[in-house]
């Protein structure tokens, strides 16, 4: 079996990594893995929404320690080759906020560490009741630098600093109140309800939400005058679209649009 | 009866979009009346804080897609046009921020889209239970990218995203919690709590709250060090007022000050 | 007695502002102690973690306004000496971030004005309940412009500009919602649950928090991009530690590290 698995429903491209074993760790085959499958879905226009998983007891637990204590056995004590493993892990992380599709994490278990820079990271995140999520990498001395970027972007920062210094893990309920993930369910409707918020955003037209979440991200590092003047040119540019110009005579008409594409 | 009615009670000043059969649709003439009656504001001294409501069922529903789909008549498809409508759009959202009174939304029935803007532009919003809130444009092929400046300056980067690709609304209440307005309050008392807010800035220091005002958005955008540097000027600047002079003996002597303002 | 208390207690250094009959006011005095004591404490390998709180019946209630009102008497009328203040005020503010150890603020009574952004600033704060927070300078004709700097980087900007322009206190319980402090606790749970937090984060590598601290707050202010090329070397340092690769390998073995910190 694949490490990570791709299975296509309707317009959602379903993602599942697939290494139980490692409770899905970063690997340099799964990070290989991710960077690959995105980058071809990147072009792919039958894929409207994607939806990522982890197989067995955990979403996902962080890089994998084994892979990298072996690189200490290098002349240089591993540094280049840590260095690189960070360059892939953020390639893959902004990999995913530059997909045309928007990316919907479907959570379980725990997420630690640099798996929950990946829920942080996603666009949007559904997650079970009873999923515990830590950036607990204090607790062996490596402190998660990396995962706080995506981490201290999405919830306020004397929440940020306590998990970052305590190892502590917050719950479900916890993550969706500081704003880390978007919804919790209960454990047997995780996959139904992942699938329904894909579904309900890729019956939407592909083009406008493919614009906006490139601008969503664009706009959101500008100063506010700035981030306008950007926004109006896209608006514009969604404008131009024949949908988009059907879509308001439709609403205008108070009918259904008769959407091409 | 004009489009946007003007109101004086004491210091505060009350404006309410009135174009109820458009929703209050932020059409060509309500973006101008808005502009004009800001500008006008801006330099009266009579007025200390705007309130802002909307008249019939809906605070305001964004813009006016007649006003658009009528643009595409025109030789470049409407691309000059569209283009002008969101720049003066900006306008009248950045007029709301730079002016020297504290603007606060008076809000029922449904704020959506560019009106969902209005509100996050606004420095504060009470709202009225049952109202709903929405940056609902994907469902009509349009991406509300404008108006996730505001919200995304306002809420979590994942709750802005959830709204803007689902189209969903949210509650009043759920509104509050997510930071993008201040309080929620019964229908009946709406009007009266917005006013009673107004009321109780309209008697703090003009002087300080318009100080303190342009402060604040001025320094939100900048780093930190360069952030402490500028409001270390403006609490100066502030210091050399009279009134706060006066305001700052009074406390001392456990009286009430004796403004001049 | 001192006017800043500094106790030893294993690894953490409890800090307490004492003077009580100014409900422990940034006078110069206290801004001169907490100055020097934490300049002293940068240098100190044998503290880990700061605690911070106040005597009496106060956490800190801002400037001394008598001190100010002092400053006026000089020629310039205080301008030069106002603007000295909010340097050396900002320089305890931009020190307790810059600090190696992480600084958590024990909180009761009231924290208003520059008290309030003291809380702001600090790494983590826990509240007793019945602790009341307030930005309310604008009461007495000085906006809190200063504080606002702290808090707007704290908590969403529609609930800092209520704050600061109505100067309503919120509660602990509020705050905490807000994301202005971490916990709240029985107020004679208060000490006890501040220095088992200290506690615990005084048991992780030290080196780790320090460099994690260090890179928190310097990644905040980037664009992400940078952040993580920048948090990726802070990663690489990390791990070239000793004792992060023996956490590492005694997390491999399920067994406690071995650390020579």
């Amino acid at each position: 079996m694949a490490i990570l698995e791709v299975t296509q429903r309707d317009a959602v491209t379903h993602l599942t990594m697939n290494s139980p074993e490692r409770l899905n760790a970063l690997s340099d085959e799964m990070l290989a893995a991710l960077q690959e499958t995105l980058d071809q879905l990147a072009d792919d226009p039958t894929c409207r929404v994607i939806t990522l998983s982890g197989e067995g007891k955990a979403f996902c637990a962080g890089h994998d320690l084994r892979q990298m204590q072996a690189m200490r056995q290098n002349e240089d004590a591993g540094a280049a080759g840590f260095a690189d493993l960070f360059a892939r892990c953020t390639n893959v992380m902004t990999r995913i906020q530059t997909m045309p599709q928007p990316v919907i994490a479907q959570i379980h278990g725990i997420a630690t560490a640099a798996g929950c820079q990946l829920v942080a990271t996603c666009d949007m995140a559904v997650a079970a009741e009873g999923t515990r999520f830590g950036v607990n990498g204090v607790n062996i001395g490596l402190f998660c630098s990396t995962p706080m970027v995506a981490l201290s972007r999405n919830i306020a920062p004397k929440k940020a600093f306590e998990m970052l210094t305590t190892g502590d893990f917050i719950s479900a309920e916890r993550a969706e109140e500081l704003g880390l993930i978007n919804r919790v369910v209960a454990p047997e409707d995780l996959a139904k309800e992942t699938a329904a918020l894909a579904d309900q955003i890729a019956g939407k037209l592909g083009a406008a939400v493919k614009i906006g979440k490139r601008a969503f991200y664009e706009q959101l590092g500008m100063p506010t005058q700035e981030a306008y003047d950007y926004t109006g040119q896209i608006m514009v540019e969604n404008l131009g679209y024949g949908d988009t110009q059907e879509g308001m005579q439709a609403f205008i008409e108070k009918r259904a649009p008769d959407w091409k594409q």
